[in-house]
């Protein structure tokens, strides 16, 4: 039984899936984080169990290709990422012929019914990307909390905390979140002041513990609140603001992320904006498919029959 | 010839001040940072350099009196940071009377005509607070960059490096951030993407780094950019609010730190706005010097004579 492997390598998970040259997915294994800049040493470990899960009874002799999308393939890194996944292939006692591209790659690959169109995607970090025959001809934002990701679930989240916390402070009006964020944080009453206490329960926050906020804003916007409401309603205009500088016209465009396949409250509105501009909108929920189309074809598979 | 000491501790640096009874300064020292959260071990001896620094040749025997204003001190962590400074000023043998107060204390009263009124401080944070006979009864803000600090430095510096990220993503218009935060970071061009030169530069800042980007910010406001000019009136906007939330009327406002002392965008129209409300506005340049007040009391010396 001939298979491809298709791997997903973000920031808190790993994700390999096997697949037939018939579409049938025979296995699948989710390890932890795969970013190199952000896990270490540890890559290799959850590479490596990632595929041999997926793999599962499968003899590595039958694998057919490989295709990883890393994020960071494509930056300074790029070569020490390729050699590390040769190595660990190697290790696995896989020769098959195997690529690494972006997490952006396979993202748009994962939902485009074709080679082009755009990605815009909001996660932990939000960005735009235009492909054309396959190749990232133009991207916007994806620069990181400190300078963008505008639109993302860091973005949500820390704009969430800073009005909850104006508001606790008397700098802003009353808002649930307080409530609802603070509920989240399992904010504890420590130090008779809420603020202080607020001020400790952040302040060891990573950014996707931030971006894990954003279904209590969502519950405070559905519950009437006009703060949370006004915060998703400029996620989604900093989205769509972020894919025009990518469009140069109507055409494919493949949703992705957390944010932008999960939260209803920014979907819906974003899709109906792309729509009405003429964009044909598809949901990409599942990025590491991406990464198994292209295995299929570096395996010289028939690509009609790939999941 | 007798002396008191006052200390300010804070995060960047400690400084202790040497004034006799005429209020004459007989020493001064300036060493490494004092807040325990940031420094850790070092911050004892960055003390005691600077008390006996500042005393030069003056016997430990001849100080009357000791004040420390040092952030954090209010907090839970108060307990150790008083134990810490009497074991400190002990080792140096020094066996006046001592007094550990907060940063906010010594910053209102160096610059206070009197016991009551307000103290507005921007500098790497931002924070108001309102004095009822030397009493702390009301502060707002002060809850750090990620809660907060609206009109800070770390603020006016984050809104900067955003804006300039933001126009060089094509997801903003020009602004000559770019070229004056630019400058200042001292982006150099590395990877053929301007983005990502900056990602990489900005990637390790710290909150006083960023903060130190306020004068570059001033240079192309007065240059007359209008992304610019805006960021600085919000940061006004934003101190004001602040003030407003601690105020009950008409009193005297003491400014303090490096923003709002040292940036003239941002000191006159705070100070015209507070008059206009009828405040009196006074200059808090020297916190240091609200020790040396509170140390002269301490020693019993007459107020009038110290400096």
């Amino acid at each position: 039984m001939r298979v491809v492997v298709g791997v997903d390598a973000g920031g808190s998970s790993t994700r390999a899936v096997a697949v037939t040259a018939d579409g049938t997915v025979v296995g699948e294994r989710r390890t932890g984080g795969g970013n190199h800049h952000s896990v270490g040493t540890e890559v290799s470990r959850h590479f490596r169990e990632a595929v041999s899960g997926a793999l599962g009874d499968v003899p590595t002799a039958d694998v057919a290709a490989v295709v990883a999308g890393i994020a960071g393939a494509a930056a300074a890194a790029g070569a020490t990422v390729r050699q590390r996944v040769a190595d660990d292939l190697a290790a696995l006692g896989v020769a098959a012929p195997h690529a690494v591209v972006t997490d952006l790659d396979i993202a748009f690959l994962g939902g485009a019914p074709g080679d082009d169109g755009l990605l815009l995607l909001s996660g932990t970090g939000a960005v735009a990307a235009r492909y054309t025959g396959r190749r990232l001809e133009a991207r916007c934002d994806g620069m990181g909390w400190r300078l963008g990701d505008e639109g993302s679930g860091w973005w949500i989240g820390s704009r969430a905390l800073r009005t909850a916390a104006a508001a606790l402070d008397g700098r802003a009006a009353p808002t649930t979140l307080v409530q609802h964020v603070g509920a989240a944080l399992g904010v504890q009453d420590l130090s008779g002041d809420r603020r202080q206490d607020w001020i400790r329960t952040v302040a060891p926050l990573t950014a996707g513990q931030v971006a894990a906020l954003v279904p209590a804003v969502v519950t405070a916007a559905d519950s009437g609140d006009a703060a949370a409401a006004a915060i998703l309603a400029e996620a989604v205009e900093a989205l769509l603001g972020t894919c025009s500088v990518v469009t140069t016209g109507p055409t494919d465009v493949v949703l992705a992320g957390g944010v932008l396949t999960g939260v209803d409250a920014v979907r819906q509105p974003v899709t109906h904006a792309l729509e009405s501009l003429g964009h044909r909108v598809h949901l990409g929920e599942r990025p590491v498919l991406g990464a198994v189309r292209l295995a299929a074809e570096l395996a010289g598979w028939d690509r009609s029959t790939a999941p």
